[in-house]
């Protein structure tokens, strides 16, 4: 398959895990719809991961571990991988289930996964090579806080005990491979993707530019991370590094080229620092 | 690479984790020496995993989670990781390491691992198919319990408070890609490879096995797995199913097959049942 399709395929792969979001799932979701949305949270997250690499994916495995195996959530687990790698065309090699209760916490999970994809050589994407002075960025919007913040999230609904829980909170982690294979399409090059991840905008951003250069972004932080923020009395600089605000993909493309609806634009590279204004 | 070397390659990969026996080993080794160990295992026992299928290691990716971080230990750990790849030209890709104190219990850690490699279809390791009535079974030895039964091991000195730790319990597993690569040289055909991981003898060979067909073993229980068995009260069915008791990795040849030295001897493939006289 990778000889008829590829000059030079380059294998890109990547592990990953779900972190903390489990628990808030597990306390405030229908555990099997919960563990559902958390299978799809991890492979999703992960094609973004080798996405940015201009990869797409080819298999994925998954380890679920936890104090005590319930059949039951394994099974929703395994639904909402299975689900996400069918429509993303991700072979699902396999996985492995443990049960270490000295390990864990009791009742508390831990979940990860590993995927391998595959890109052509030349058409890798390399955000410190190709991003130049005055590429525009687009940003594509986020289902939620995907799966990061969520430490934060508890600790503020555990200090704000009569606060509702958004649903935004409890939806898995959205994959952009489908928005990413339309720009290929309609063959425009994109000279960086940026996975808003753990971290946010200041950790992840400067990752993918090269030395010297900086972004000036304008957009509004969404709704409910302005909601958290003002509940646990958090600063915008904060915010912007724990969240996604709103957009969970960053797009660099060259100056004149032409997005499709949907594909918000957020500013441009600068020289310097990276400044957001929101 | 892949193109070059092989008409039709397949991708074999594996997901397994150290279970349990990362308590053990930070209870009773100097920690920095015993995440190495820790290391080591992790990338063996998923080496082992799929050369079993014939594939040789291509690629690794870690993942290591705790309560608390300690930098120093995961240092060691990736030094374990890497010296394991290294020797086995797998090239370590990458991984993730997570602090959760709400998951994991003070102290402890899980360790996951996920190994892809290759394997020209034509050469895939296939016992199902392949191993016959009257076949020859070799063993190769084991350097300790591997990463299996560490649960059980911890419950035998819990109740015994005396007894002295044996070294075998904290050893690396063994990886057998140099013995396995030393009968492709030889151009012995290897009908089937079992290895013996979790739920020992009884679990994983009539997963290589054809239908119908059993094994006919004769060999002694090593020595470290025949004391615990006596200080635990454990019989020999219970031993063969959570120790490799001395072998980690089995191999089914033709009749009339030679071996070299130190591959042992320990029965032939017959009908019916698994068969283990000790």
């Amino acid at each position: 398959f990778l000889k008829k399709q590829y000059k030079e395929p380059i294998m890109v792969s990547s592990t990953d895990g779900v972190g903390t979001k489990t628990i808030f799932i597990l306390e405030n979701m229908e555990n099997k719809l919960g563990m559902r949305v958390l299978g799809q949270d991890i492979v999703n997250h992960c094609i973004n991961d080798i996405l940015v690499k201009g990869a797409i994916p080819l298999m994925f495995l998954d380890y679920f571990a936890s104090s005590s195996i319930d059949s039951e959530l394994v099974k929703s687990f395994v639904e909402g991988v299975s689900l996400s790698c069918r429509h993303s065309f991700c072979n699902l090699m396999g996985g492995e289930t443990a049960e270490m209760p000295g390990v864990y916490q009791p009742g508390k999970i831990d979940i990860v996964g590993t995927i391998v994809g595959v890109v052509e050589k030349s058409k890798m994407i390399n955000g410190k090579k190709d991003i130049k002075l005055g590429n525009k960025v687009y940003g594509l919007k986020s289902n939620g806080p995907h799966t990061n913040g969520y430490s934060l999230i508890r600790r503020i609904y555990s200090q704000n005990k009569d606060l509702r829980v958004f649903p935004e909170l409890l939806t898995s982690h959205k994959s952009y491979l489908d928005e990413i294979k339309l720009l290929w399409r309609n063959k425009i090059q994109i000279n960086g993707l940026c996975h808003i991840t753990g971290g946010g905008f200041y950790d992840n951003i400067p990752r993918v530019l090269p030395e010297g250069l900086g972004v000036d972004l304008n957009f509004e932080i969404q709704d409910i991370y302005r909601k958290l923020g003002d509940i646990g009395g958090i600063e915008d600089r904060e915010l912007l590094t724990v969240f996604n605000c709103g957009y969970g993909m960053l797009i660099f493309v060259e100056e004149g080229v032409e997005m499709p609806r949907g594909y918000d634009y957020l500013g441009e590279v600068c020289e310097g620092e990276i400044k957001i204004n929101c």
